[in-house]
């Protein structure tokens, strides 16, 4: 067995900040999977060509290219069926769906307006033209336009979390009493700001800082020990 | 075995609104429970007492007193363990619990918005007053003026549907190829607004129409049966 993951990284190569890619590292380490981290950037499509497709996560397992979040993490239920299940179950799965339209279409849009510049700060020199032309296209202004009021909507962005911080007052975990895929895309979030932007998103009293420093320190502390900013 | 359940009614006794109490009846009617149904006013607190509180739903088990929604379908699950699960799980209970805490933090108060004035209208004269004031306390003005720009707001109310619109796009239940407790949660919502008020607030494209036509067409008609306006 032979797994080999593509991450998107910032210039420093050891700066892997997609939310996607790091639901992918969750699920791994909760499969209790290694895997061989190639570091790759925004305009590294050629190397990832036989996924079929120009976006990391790509999780090459045994020879079989895999690429889309949703996609590897069905996979890894699926061919390790022994290991602890990222989902609990088909109503888990389809529940996980749901907060990941939720964290998609509700958390990233208010929290990329936080980071935005952060990110582009940060990329790789042949990056940072991509970046900018594909995401202000998307966002139709200028990426500091876009970010330049963030201390304003930060209220916003945190009161967009309510649910999950609701959900967490009665359990430690979004998927209960230990984590599971659901948490590793709320996840990916966060970690998303950590690695890529010194803004502090939560504050130190909110449930969903103490949630995240559980997370941080889930399988050795994998994620906490990722090259980022404190939080 | 006795199952006895009291549900919120209006003036006709017919017309049950509660989106808790429609959780629970969907619950049942997933278990393949019967109960008797008793309708229930805001005033009648003196009936429900031995509940140790004051608000339906409340289910009384051969002769065991439970209220809350959440602790009524725990409590099925657990005693009625043969029967199709509510949850699929310990992941799914815990998501389920998730998409609650979104339905009653981002959709009910908006939806409450749309349909204050027609709750009002419906209830027996006895409930109209503990209503008005109970309400207009929490919301902090006249439910007149609550109500006033419904449609101005109902384009926001639709857009915060969004996540389970996208979820849905890919599986005909929130919970997967089959309904189950977190799909009941949501419809709630919109049985409490179908129950209560001729105001339409899906458009018949909108895949969330399409869903919730599938939910009331459940075993047997039972949501789309019940007494309230076409949608």
């Amino acid at each position: 067995m032979t797994l080999i993951l593509y991450e998107l990284a910032a210039a420093e190569e050891d700066r892997r900040f997609s939310p996607y890619c790091w639901r992918t590292r969750m699920a791994l380490a909760h499969k209790g999977l290694e895997a061989e981290r190639v570091p790759w950037r925004f305009t590294d499509t050629e190397v990832i060509a036989p996924s079929g497709q120009g976006r990391v996560p790509v999780l090459v397992d045994d020879g079989r290219w895999l690429s889309d979040s949703w996609v590897i993490a069905d996979h890894l239920e699926a061919a390790y069926p022994d290991r602890p299940s990222l989902f609990g179950g088909a109503v888990g799965r389809a529940l996980a769906h749901f907060v990941g339209q939720w964290v998609e279409g509700v958390i990233h849009p208010r929290l990329f307006r936080m980071i935005a510049c952060d990110v582009h700060a940060h990329l790789a020199d042949r990056d940072k033209d991509y970046f900018r032309t594909s995401r202000e296209r998307r966002i139709g202004m200028s990426l500091e336009a876009f970010a330049a009021d963030r201390d304003t909507r930060r209220e916003g962005f945190r009161r967009s979390l309510d649910p999950a911080r609701a959900a967490l007052a009665a359990r430690p975990y979004l998927s209960g009493d230990a984590p599971a895929y659901a948490d590793y895309v709320l996840f990916g979030a966060f970690q998303w700001a950590r690695c890529i932007s010194p803004y502090r998103i939560l504050d130190a009293d909110d449930p969903l800082h103490a949630w995240r420093a559980r997370l941080l320190g889930l399988y050795d502390g994998l994620a906490g020990k990722a090259l980022g900013y404190p939080c």
